[in-house]
């Protein structure tokens, strides 16, 4: 099957695209955390969003998914890991499923997180975003795992069940990681370092520890290795009015288009966003 | 006083753009009907506003105003009439009165509305927006009112009060206006003709009535005629990605901007214009 469209990201712009493109009976993929952005769900209190006076973050979050249930809306959880162009469609590879969407929808949020010096340069030369992809290539071997949220910790269990010793990172509070094979880390990654891959993790103390490879496991990974050819500005993905990128079929909303960071223009941008997408289509099967 | 900024409308965008500079203490004016839009009023079911699952336009139009009034923001019912550059500013006057602001938001809707052939040609050449300021220039003498809400019936006995003879054009249901020299017209007013200046109204049944002057009573007036040099495309006020428009200081935000028209794109549109205001507000001051 391939779909109208693939949407990455449930924050509020992917939320708000959804929407209008599940009323316009679009087909369409949803990728991200079925708990939508962990930024509403820790926001304090939302003063501006109209309609809904000084809401809490965890109320808009609990709003926003009543409106998905209500409206059987489906979140697919596998984490994205490329998309590819493929002519006149898009190739999305996420976990280890391959999917074809005609446009793509990037609302990916910006990473407050930051990456590790090395990350993007080892990509695939002992660097991975997905633990089910290329936890086998690790069998009996040592591997560091920066991990950004405890709702992958079946993915460091996993890791930890084929390698002979697992050093987690976990960017998170209470980490509870059984297997003895776990080392937690309570310093951060500094660095990765080696020759030709991934040989070393140097440590924020300056110590440092030999690894076969580094799993990254976190919500979103870096757009840059998501999507090349993307024209970004100021780290963000640059758009135009429509929302559309300088890639056909490819457009984008919320924070990742730029300042300012909020729900609102996050919710107005997903809807011009899904608009666009529907235009699209049209304008193509004629 | 010189206030920061004038927001246009009080729409969708016109109130996301006052709630957000409101939290930020930026003085403000806010023109527009307390009523808020009637466009919100009358839908009859949003599907796709984010958070309010399948809210009804006036449930909407009452959360809107909810918050409003908690916020205390207020909204000033007279129509706006110019808008003119005064070097690093701009005067606005509305009604009879004038006010400065160093900042303007245009959030005026599409005027669904047709406006009468001859209207913007004969403007201040006996065609008027504005009671309160020409009707003095109408004693004794006979005029048409084309009005498009019942809340501008207070004008229309005021103009009754000072004209021989008002031809009242009600482009609404159950007018209720009591003077006797008022004669309601149910045809729809066609054209507008003259010499120099207004001479005589043309009906969509091809009869003429001779009239002094001709007043136009709606919630907004054409974009053209309230502020000169603003650039635009296809109808819409052309905007960049932060809303802001060819003239410096001006921003835009909502369906004058464009498609889709969507309550969501405009309250999107209005918080980014506000940020934008309070960006440009700051380096102004540097």
């Amino acid at each position: 099957m391939i779909y109208d469209t693939a949407i990455i990201g449930t924050g509020a712009a992917g939320l708000s695209a959804a929407l209008n493109l599940k009323i316009h009976n679009k087909s369409f993929l949803w990728f991200g955390s079925a708990d939508l952005s962990d930024k509403i769900n820790k926001a304090e209190k939302i003063m501006n969003y109209p309609g809904l006076p000084s809401v809490t973050g965890k109320q808009l979050g609990d709003a926003f998914k009543k409106q998905i249930e209500d409206m059987n809306i489906e979140i697919n959880e596998r984490t994205v890991l490329s998309v590819m162009p493929m002519g006149k469609r898009y190739g999305i590879m996420a976990g280890r499923e391959f999917y074809e969407a005609k446009t793509v929808i990037l609302a990916t949020g910006v990473n407050s997180v930051s990456t590790v010096k090395g990350e993007s340069e080892f990509l695939g030369r002992g660097v991975s975003y997905c633990a089910t992809c290329d936890g086998n290539l690790y069998k009996g071997k040592t591997i560091a795992v920066i991990c950004h949220s405890n709702r992958f910790e079946h993915e460091v269990n996993f890791l930890a069940s084929l390698a002979e010793k697992v050093y987690l990172f976990p960017y998170y509070k209470n980490p509870s990681v059984s297997s003895d094979r776990v080392e937690i880390i309570s310093a951060k990654a500094e660095s990765i370092k080696g020759e030709n891959r991934v040989e070393k993790i140097i440590l924020g103390n300056g110590e440092e520890i030999n690894v076969d490879g580094v799993f990254c496991l976190r919500n979103s990974i870096s757009l840059s290795s998501l999507f090349s050819g993307l024209e970004t500005e100021n780290g963000h993905i640059k758009t135009n009015r429509d929302m559309s990128t300088n890639l056909k079929g490819v457009f984008a909303a919320g924070d990742c288009t730029g300042r300012p960071y909020q729900y609102t223009k996050a919710v107005g941008e997903g809807n011009t966003a899904a608009h666009s997408v529907i235009e699209y289509l049209a304008k193509k099967d004629e």
